[in-house]
């Protein structure tokens, strides 16, 4: 199969749908891999991994496009790349389309097969594909809040862990999902004192077993 | 030196001032012990064993005051013991005169030489003959506070640690000496939320850096 | 539907069925919800709260059981309850039959639906209401323990964590359910040294991996 | 003697030199204490805290200095502060003169007697005043570096801690002291790899022993 | 049933396949068993340990295989061992036949019924017979690789975990099963760094959640 | 000054008295070095590192003897060193002179100064040059007990941390100084149960401490 990654346009996207060691394993299974030029510089891949990995580079997403029976991207489409997919054509990406009719009906007019990762299921029914992405969220949603809590950005001038003789600050985590777990972790990491709510009891427990009782667990009622 | 240790006659005091180790100790440096018999029975020690260690059993506190250079004990005298003591003779045992002018007046009558064990320094200026008492005294004072709290004893019905989805009770402990540092352990190994005051910022560094900063320090202010 | 919570009568019985957040939440899906006055006194929850949350409060249990097409208690019914109880109304509460022919007879006689919680199955075959009760079990059971071997109660002096330089004591805990777990939890943060017997291998190796290594388990034989 | 608190004029600086128990503890042991107006608001207290401890609030620094015999404060004093301050009259406060001649020169010439909280040493030659300064510096210092490592920020798009299957960053501290260790432990929270640098072995000995072999300590060399 | 234990015969084979245990609760159930003399005494257990727990010990292999309905062994038989099964007799013991056609043939012609350890699957289709190997084997694969790193077995001279101010070995686990995350472990416990590659990313999910980031987990390519 | 290390030529001595660092130390600070060719083979350093580094390579152990003023080796000088010494050289190395009376009068004869690493004492009258030592051997201690508990050494086919449903092995640690401490880290990091025994309290409470009262202290009697 031909498969093509464009470089993503979305404003603030610095990913790239594959790295070298995707290429890799789909070229060892007899596909052929065509990447856009630069597409993986936000990343710090530069072209020539691409090709050393097996990959063919192409000049314009206009090229990817016209070339590749599957089109791997990280983010929804924009309006100019929906126009660029063709009839039987397979996009492979996040597309999120619940929130952008605009988007919805720009995918059914294109008459491509879209596959959105957010709804790709494992056996056991969880989401494989947006777990990593609330890992990520998890972490990084304490150290953005840190970072606000900070005086000279207007925060309360409060340090997450406080220091000897000072006291901790107290995290409130609404949710002890992957996101919730995540954020956990990394507020007990930095010794703030974390409450997680949840409505779930056998997850509260699973929380509590897995910190040893580091953290409070609170059953969520209205 | 003849060493004598009497069996203790304070109410509800079961320990013994010398165990047959310690007796060993004695004998095999060259010193006679005498133990009144039974001495040992509220600690578990039989007077077969500190036979075989190397002591005498006599059969009165009599006995054991007449015969010995040096009288061992736990607790402070009582005034039937005080009566027994000959001038020259040593006793080594806690002692706590601050509390107790009677007592004090009864030693001085005895003429002996009397060592109180909670007076005894080491080089760096701590008293090591209250360590120990203190790390009993703050391990119980957990263990105490938990059978108080339940609800049959007329307590609040808390559980230190909660259970998963219910809040863990807060422990406060005024002072981060042995004996709050040993109730901190207790207490955070039942998973409470423990804080710990104390007015000297360097002791709050320490407990902070022994317990990887599990326990909030506070800083005491009047 | 009408929900009724009448005041425990057990002895030693201070618990009550439903809290101000039940209330709240039978009540904003539609239900009334009757409580019987000082039904929460025993676990710190005034009439005032229940009031609050949207309960209505009635006077003597006969009300309740008069009122209510839902009776949610907490223990089993004493036979004066179980005269209350009428055809078609429900009986939610702990009930454990199996050791009660009497209860048996009574709750037949009443035609009513009675409902155990502890036979209530979640998906997995687990007993989601007995759980809490096996933690909270397995947890007091070590600090109950505590108690009973202080000397003054008749114990073996024997402080479940030793001091430095004293061993610690030995807790063999047999079956590693809930209970157990809970159980060999507060006794490892206490610093006894636990052994957990079970005869399922599996739930051994869960248990090894949840106290990574700090406590020992053994497979149990006859 | 009577004690004045100015509010801190540097740009940036929202701390105040005394807070509302320093004032009590100070009235308690018969001093008079001025506060400036305001002087607490950065930090979150208003001067009504402030006099319910017993301090008198004042309108403008020039009051404070005109009044007090001690001026506490935090930052460095500005020449707008030098030049009211008067023969006798005691500053102490953060001052790092090494760095400023024109400061010195000032100080010189009020004929104050100036204190720099970096040069008070505790019986052991450490600086009490400057380790919480270290601590809270630690602290952020990862802080701040997660945050520059924020792709949106112009860093490499690097998550410290990495998640499941992705590498962790790997942070490199240049030096064990305080600052040293109070970054190691919050970047170890975040679960970053850490390694110490330090030519000081015992130092790395007491590393080592504090992260239980989680940190990797490396002796310097040039 | 007849079941009967003959002595491993295979070089560098300690183990027996069944424990005084073992007997106690086959014979509890009914069942005869019979020991081949000296089996045990590789595993330190004497002849006498499995006559009290009711078992009755026969003088040669012979005796055992003309005996017994059941065969229980630990390794695959040997041919001398092949030869002596008989049609319908049962053989359960680890066979390992993939590697080894001569024995296969063997089986075969002894038409006894086989059942091989490492083919038993518990309902999750897990192989509950190999799990306890996995575990040994990785435990022992850390510890059998220090001893080839020590420098007079021809290693480099590198202790695991270093010491403070010298850098600790890199370990690195091919595949994050039962073998690996036992391998995991010990090589942490020793202060290691430690990688683990996997290709299922739940697994490294997993194995992140269990060492609480103290490993590094690296998803596979190729 | 002029520094030399010949190659050590005690048999199993793999070490080399200076790294590549150390002569770069010393050569900023105004020395000469001069390093036997090969001497750092065995620890994986060519003699191109040292060039690097500022050294200059001499052919034979005689060259280094004849051109240096300081002589630093790694173990005690055989009879052939010996006889290389001059008056008023320096000899810095590990001596243990106690125990070779033959040993002590060569060196004697050869009128040379004479410094054992094992003899130097910080300001606190420790031995900085031992600890290392004590602490490779504490750790090695473990690894090369475990493997002469394995079976086919001879061992009692012991696993020091057993697995799930297995009792782990008991450590008993004679000793809680340096060499006690890392053997008792390791031992537990392999999840052995460990005791160490001690006759000094302070040290058994520092170590129960260092510990979080994971191994059993135990005050060492006759």
């Amino acid at each position: 199969m031909k498969v093509g990654v464009p470089k993503e346009i979305l404003d603030q996207e610095y990913r790239v749908a594959l790295t070298p060691a995707g290429v890799h394993a789909l070229v060892g299974n007899g596909h052929e891999v065509f990447i856009e030029t630069n597409a993986g510089v936000g990343s710090g891949i530069p072209d020539s991994q691409f090709v050393e990995a097996g990959a063919k580079i192409q000049e314009t997403a206009k090229d990817i496009f016209n070339t590749s029976e599957l089109i791997l991207k990280v983010k929804q489409p924009l309006p100019e790349e929906c126009k660029m997919l063709k009839p039987n054509q397979i996009l492979f990406t996040f597309i999120h389309l619940a929130a952008d009719k605009e988007l919805a009906e720009y995918l059914c007019e294109s008459k491509a097969t879209c596959i959105a990762y957010e709804t790709i299921e494992d056996e056991e029914g969880r989401l494989p594909l947006l777990i990593p992405m609330s890992e990520i969220a998890g972490r990084m949603s304490v150290q953005i809040g840190t970072h606000f809590l900070e005086k000279y950005k207007g925060g309360r001038g409060v340090l997450l862990g406080g220091v000897p003789g000072v006291e901790p600050a107290k995290v409130v985590i609404i949710g002890g999902g992957s996101v919730g777990l995540n954020a956990a972790k990394m507020a007990l990491g930095l010794n703030a004192r974390v409450t997680i709510l949840d409505k779930n009891l056998k997850r509260l427990r699973e929380l509590d077993d897995y910190f040893h009782g580091r953290l409070e667990t609170l059953y969520s009622t209205q």
